[in-house]
């Protein structure tokens, strides 16, 4: 299989941790990507450039991180990071959550990058308002995320290591401590700091 | 179950036209929601504020449009819109480029109703972008979509309704003229009229 990736993306962080934890990543080739470089061939492997994309074991291309997650959960026989039903659906809601603090975070991001004068205080606080809620619902529900990883806690973990990485400043951590204390616990695992993004 | 909506959110229709071809329909209640009201209570449903929500038969709220129709898929004992592997993965990469179409979609209308001076052209080129490519995506593979309906091509129908409802102006039907002709053969569906987006 072939994994196309960037180093700073955290929807690709996510498949390698999935991957990594059903013990797939040995037969994923890896493949950087970048997707500001002009006349690349990336929208020929996805229309949207968007990252990660995985060629299967068949030599198809799957699309989406949580769509790529469910195809090699599959291909284990233990269903490892996804449960089966009716496990399953508190899990990908727990994901979707994750998922979501990842999206705010990303277009924050791009709000930061604008050109000053294009930066729009309101649209960034809404979204700014999104992870927030988000650490807040985990916070809450934090005795779910205390045994083996899945899916959901896997985008977690991805999802405060990127609002860390590109939001340094924000002090998100005093807020939600259990949160925290989950955090620090998991933060020295091996593929976590091995995918650490770097600019 | 009761499905959390709005009459303009694409992603909630895509949950209702799913419902439909699963023939669930009729055992969901509609609750609509407006996240644009101060002090509402929808953030208890979903932390992100986001539409559409879904409580399932078993009482829990499950999120996310995609990971609702796979479990509604999952009630219906044939697999009707998502079909079982190998089949499925090109079904959800494609349903991966009809989101990013939606996605893409919601961020220029966000894009458009900023204070003028915000409007950022680069941003609005760079999602229009995706669209288009994400367009260009299924007209060269409309042959995929010829037969019963799926995931993929419901919510392809969504995202080329949305696109008609916030852009009115911008002609992408004689760019994709198989997509077109596809579209107009299926705009007479019920669900479909029945659930055409109203500001």
């Amino acid at each position: 299989m072939k994994l196309y990736y960037s180093p700073t993306s955290p929807f690709a962080r996510k498949v390698i941790l999935a991957a990594h934890a059903l013990g797939l990543d040995s037969e994923i080739e890896k493949i950087r990507v970048d997707v500001y470089q002009p006349g690349g061939s990336y929208t020929e492997i996805n229309p949207l450039k968007k990252i990660p994309a995985l060629q299967t074991r068949d030599g198809q291309i799957l699309l989406d991180s949580s769509f790529i997650a469910q195809y090699l959960n599959d291909l284990s026989p233990v269903n490892k990071i996804i449960p089966s039903a009716p496990e399953r659906w508190q899990v990908m809601s727990d994901l979707a959550v994750a998922d979501g603090i990842l999206e705010a975070s990303v277009l924050r991001l791009y709000e930061k990058r604008r050109p000053v004068d294009r930066f729009d205080t309101a649209f960034d606080g809404r979204q700014k308002d999104k992870v927030d809620q988000g650490f807040q619902y985990f916070e809450k529900n934090i005795a779910r995320f205390l045994g083996e990883p899945n899916i959901a806690s896997l985008t977690l973990m991805c999802a405060l290591g990127y609002v860390d990485f590109r939001f340094p400043n924000e002090k998100w951590h005093d807020l939600v401590p259990r949160l925290q204390t989950w955090y620090q616990a998991r933060q020295n695992d091996e593929a976590f700091l091995k995918t650490t993004p770097k600019d």
